[in-house]
């Protein structure tokens, strides 16, 4: 008997039918033999319509009130869903972010989970009741005020269950099969992938993948929660994210290395700080264990895009010591995270040279105003701004162990005459940046390059969930 | 400087554009200086749609559950409420029942309020802002599971705060003027009442009218909460209910003399529960102090009447002692509340007796089932079921030192042509049963034999609020 974590997505319970349909799939996986827990998002477009009534009422409505107003979606959702369980003679209980310990810090919209003492949870399971639990909502510490996580907080909701319950599996169901080598869109020969590892996932999740946000990888990572991204719409196998990745044989050492190097620093809570309501009598998963005899896997797990970005060039940066970093003090002190950078030679005669990054579109305005407002300090000449930008990232533990993926990666690129204007690499991952209009040709190209393409067209469509 | 508190209901609230209005009228009342604390019900038609949302999963909703669910129209309401005072430059915070400290009891969608400790709202109001509480809702002492209070919940809310907190005066807003003589639907020509007291309310409330709860009033009268009831669609006065009335020499006498005989047992938490927060330096209000000059006040009140319930007569019961507290004990096991009841002289050549009572039409099968299980032991020999009856109810505390009100009662009703079938009366208040068909005349006859009617057609719609 396993004790299982689900987390359904607002797609999957979109109304009072997929309600129906998700209940029989947990009273099925209840009667089954297994604990389940589940995790919940709010109704299909409850979430936008709160957002929208709040817009009536006010341009910029207070951050608290509004994670009062979101977390009503999960409220209904969640009940709604115990209801459905309990018509089909399957005990279920619903219980708040709150109720189920999910304990926060005070950044309304977008705060961190800092605790999860699921006792209420656990105490429901042990009776032998379904547990719903509301994803995306917590209480603060000391205020026992609500909050919201902000995007995929259901998702991380339900991997922080995972592992402060020790459950054997935390299974995200979604709209699609699973993590595909590609966007299906806009690769019709993209495969599934059956196992992926933490690190590997966590590359496509940070390099444009939408599948599982980045948080919530950094957090199975972190505890060790086995996922299982599936389909709610189908009951076969999706893609299981565990420590054991698409090259087995690496995965043993990989862990820890620091591989995500150009990742978002880690914002996973503290060590020990999920370590309620062990479940006696479960031995830790030894790390890596599951490795042996997998050793055949390909070498890339897949080829992620990323159209989000911009580019900003700082030109005629005066080349001596500190010049650099001033320019990230004051783009970091305008709350803007920066992705890859590139420092072209210093040109020699002039003692200047150029800058460039690459940053959410959505905080370009927010970084070029702060770049302008320290123009004299710095000393630069002018400022550079492009969003017609792509990102193309290749993922896969493999490529530690083999040389040439990058000459292959080039030339498969130069071979479909697509210019490639920044690089940036970690041990497990490659990222270029191409002009935005060549991204599709430049994703199709290398992940035929890599031998990724299945025999069929599998023709699924590829989406995130919201929340 | 007064703290006031004030409930909207749902009409109030029912869509962005009334938020606004209501926001106004509330920072109106802060910016006037006052100390507000605001109860809020759920938007207009939410809390039916989330019914009709459980009822397509399930006809039999788990009572938790079902909490649960409709405790999110508040959520919305309150934070959106907040949100628009916010946005007029007022500070407002919105509370859960729960953040409010309305401790109820375990009775999920009729849950009874144990204990208020609002430390919370008072620490907001000290701090200067708006608080806005959720009505409707509580908390379960033990185990912090949300409960509703039931119908008339969020005014019940707000007399309940209102008392904990000390405030002056608690403002039930609705969508009409205040407590009229009569239903102005029924007659044109009934007149606002101006100030009414605890007993005379309770006694309306009692017999039908709809403008404010039975439980509300009864928590009103137990914590002496002054009650204004006023419309939130105008800035008049509305309705004073204190401990001084219509007949406001004898209202100081009446108080807690058991007035209201034939109402249902007293609901209202036991002394000393609501003793958190005392505002200090504000004396405690003497009893009927303000009751000096307001001798000519009319003798009655108002007339209320009822339509929703139902006489069942039990014939041909054995007249021995016990039989007719069987039949009361077996309705009373069936859950069903009592209001009037009638019993025959025996005839004495039979020893055999009809007993007659009404009880809410919606009990009716409940209670007829029961009897007739019970008819063996009970010995009777038929059941009369009779839901076309219609309730009238002359409530006023100056009836009592007026003799003669009950004839000029019946004589009207008789000039009427209108046929009396069964009589009860308390200290303040005499109904009669009449055919449901004959209700609207009877209730116009009897206002214009007391002299209620206006000299102007005041043709307001009257309207209870449902929650």
């Amino acid at each position: 008997m396993a004790l299982i974590v689900q987390k359904y997505g607002g797609s999957s319970v979109a109304d009072a039918a997929s309600i129906k349909r998700v209940a029989k799939r947990i009273a099925g996986a209840r009667r089954a033999g297994d604990d389940v827990v589940v995790v919940v998002s709010a109704m299909g477009d409850t979430t936008d319509e709160l957002i929208d009534l709040a817009n009536q009422i006010t341009p910029l409505p207070p951050s608290r009130e509004m994670d009062i107003l979101l977390t009503a979606g999960e409220r209904i959702s969640m009940s709604l869903l115990a209801m459905a369980i309990s018509s089909l003679g399957v005990e279920a209980q619903s219980f708040t972010g709150q109720q189920a310990g999910v304990i926060t810090d005070e950044a309304h919209g977008r705060a961190r989970i800092i605790d999860v003492s699921p006792s209420r949870i656990q105490a429901a399971v042990d009776a032998g009741a379904v547990a719903i639990v509301a994803g995306f909502q917590g209480v603060t510490q000391h205020t026992n005020d609500v909050t919201t996580l902000g995007r995929g907080g259901s998702d991380t909701t339900a991997v922080a269950l995972a592992a402060a319950l020790h459950a054997d599996v935390c299974e995200i169901y979604t709209d699609v099969d699973g993590v595909f080598t590609a966007d299906p869109r806009i690769v019709p020969t993209a495969r599934k992938i059956d196992r992926i590892s933490y690190d590997e996932m966590l590359e496509m999740a940070a390099s444009g993948a939408k599948v599982l946000v980045l948080r919530c990888v950094e957090y199975a990572r972190r505890y060790r929660v086995p996922v299982h991204v599936r389909s709610s719409f189908s009951t076969g196998t999706g893609t299981l994210v565990t420590d054991v990745g698409t090259d087995a044989a690496d995965a043993g050492t990989s862990l820890g290395a620091g591989a995500a190097a150009t990742a978002a620093a880690p914002t996973s809570p503290g060590a020990g700080a999920t370590t309620s309501s062990p479940r006696p009598g479960r031995p830790d998963r030894p790390d890596g264990a599951e490795g042996a005899g997998q050793m055949e896997q390909p070498i890339i797990s897949g080829v992620a895009h990323d159209r989000s970005e911009a580019k900003i060039t700082v030109v005629d940066v005066p080349d001596v010591p500190g010049k650099a970093a001033r320019i990230f003090q004051v783009v970091a002190a305008a709350g803007v995270n920066l992705d890859m950078i590139v420092q072209n030679v210093s040109a020699a005669s002039t003692g200047l040279t150029d800058i460039s990054f690459t940053l959410p579109a959505s905080d370009g305005a927010a970084a070029t105003t702060a770049l302008t407002e320290h123009q004299p300090d710095i000393g630069y000449t002018s400022l550079q701004y492009d969003d017609t930008i792509g990102k193309l990232s290749l993922v896969g533990a493999g490529m530690k162990s083999h040389p040439g993926v990058s000459a292959r990666l080039f030339s498969a690129l130069a071979d479909a005459g697509i210019n490639i204007e920044m690089i940036s690499t970690s041990e497990i991952r490659i990222s270029v940046v191409t002009r935005a209009d060549q991204l599709d040709d430049a994703v199709r190209a290398v992940h035929t390059a890599f031998e990724l393409d299945s025999e069929q067209d599998e023709a699924v469509v590829y989406g995130g969930t919201g929340r």
